[in-house]
């Protein structure tokens, strides 16, 4: 793979990657589509990144489904679908790490901690093998690709890194692979986690300023649900990642709730402009 | 810089690195004429690098004498000299660093915590800008060389790191920038650190193979100096760097020792086919 991209390189080709766990749903292809219409070879990684998950959560059982990630590749005019062994990536003895400090440590990395150094060093790996000139990431995952963003430009990565649109369920539910995991009434349920993002986007159009007051609204809704079980609800600066009190400026309202066993993130954010 | 270098890469080019912090001598220019000899474009980079060194440690006294090294480099065939400030390698606010495990606890690391941290996550950096095939170490500092050996390899640089022997002055001191800050009485004093290593050398050529005894004649003989106070004396497996109680196979014999204010290093390598 390292040598076929440099060889890309060297020949003036222009190169997108689209890091994936595999299990691929609609939000990966927009990524797919975007690469592959800006780039002159998109190349698509699937790996199940062991680093990135905790001792106790679900690498085992991650939904894999290769020959119709293939096909989904295949159809979308994908040029490169890489898709390492974990032997490969992580050879015995293997003892480095990239860390993002500070960006890394509210939201995700407390109740995941060290997820994001598992992530930053699969990353910072995969941009070396397939050496792209621009990587695409999801929104849902807006702590992963701010952080993402941040590594890259810190270690002069030279990598443009593009964010797209959280790609939604009719009901709402943001498209997950870990979606999956979910029987008939914890999917009626998960609906929750974009109808509370919905809920405090309105309190905030209608004037509310209290960030307590809209997590605590939030709180409410979620409480209803009878397998849901909140990880955190957050309304923090979207370049900062730190908490505030009164939203304004750029805004991100994250939340992480358990739906049974499944644990699903969402977020939306309001642009400066979006207070009047 | 990055631009240039990415362009010689598209050319084909060869590109070699030979990161220094500046104040060059012989050991430096070793390294230099063998990046010269087996590349197209030798880029030398100087940059007293401010992460790798502590709180109280000798950053803002560390020797620079950017013009002469400039001379010296001219002399030598160099490319490139990449002379970038500090505010252009670490932009506020820097978040991120490259960590290798294990192999930097041992030795260094233990008298300078963090140091190693520094080292690869600046070295990462000039990796990234300078998009070298290969890039230049000395072996003075073998744990360093090691340690940057492993990142390359672990983060799959695809960068090949080529290390060169140790150079000396006439009695025997390692050429080192910090030999600037010695007084006359402390640069006789200093030979002390080869003389132990030779010390060690004799014994072991002689049969002795035990650690322990040879540590302590080498610190009987370096006590004997008055300038003299030691850091530290170990004798580990070359490759893993963990202390041996029975030098045989790849040794390295490494020690720090102050002379007066200075910490100086300096180690020997004894092959496997040494112990007969």
């Amino acid at each position: 793979m390292q040598e076929y991209s440099r060889c890309l390189r060297r020949q003036g080709k222009r190169i997108g990657l689209v890091p994936t766990m595999g299990y691929l749903h609609e939000g990966h292809l927009s990524l797919v589509r975007r690469s592959v219409r800006e780039n002159d070879k998109t190349v698509v990684s699937v790996f199940v990144n062991p680093m990135q998950f905790g001792p106790r959560e679900d690498f085992k059982k991650y939904p894999r489904a290769f020959k119709r990630d293939e096909e989904m590749l295949r159809r979308s005019g994908v040029d490169v679908l890489f898709y390492p062994s974990s032997k490969a990536v992580y050879p015995e003895p293997y003892y480095t790490t990239v860390n993002v400090e500070y960006l890394t440590e509210p939201l995700c990395d407390r109740s995941r901690p060290g997820h994001f150094r598992g992530v930053t060093t699969v990353v910072a790996k995969l941009f070396n093998i397939t050496t792209p000139d621009s990587a695409y990431f999801g929104r849902k995952d807006a702590q992963q690709a701010a952080v993402i963003k941040k590594m890259a430009v810190d270690l002069n990565m030279g990598i443009k890194i593009v964010t797209m649109p959280i790609v939604r369920e009719k009901g709402g539910l943001a498209m997950s692979s870990r979606n999956a995991y979910l029987s008939e009434e914890e999917r009626r349920d998960a609906a929750v986690l974009y109808e509370a993002l919905a809920l405090a986007k309105g309190m905030i159009k209608k004037g509310r300023r209290s960030s307590g007051e809209i997590k605590d609204a939030m709180r409410g809704l979620i409480r209803k649900k009878k397998t849901a079980k909140i990880d955190y609800i957050e309304i923090v600066n979207e370049d900062t990642f730190k908490n505030i009190s009164r939203p304004t400026g750029k805004v991100l309202i994250a939340l992480a709730v358990y739906i049974g066993r499944t644990r699903l993130i969402d977020n939306i954010r309001l642009k400066a402009g979006y207070y009047q």
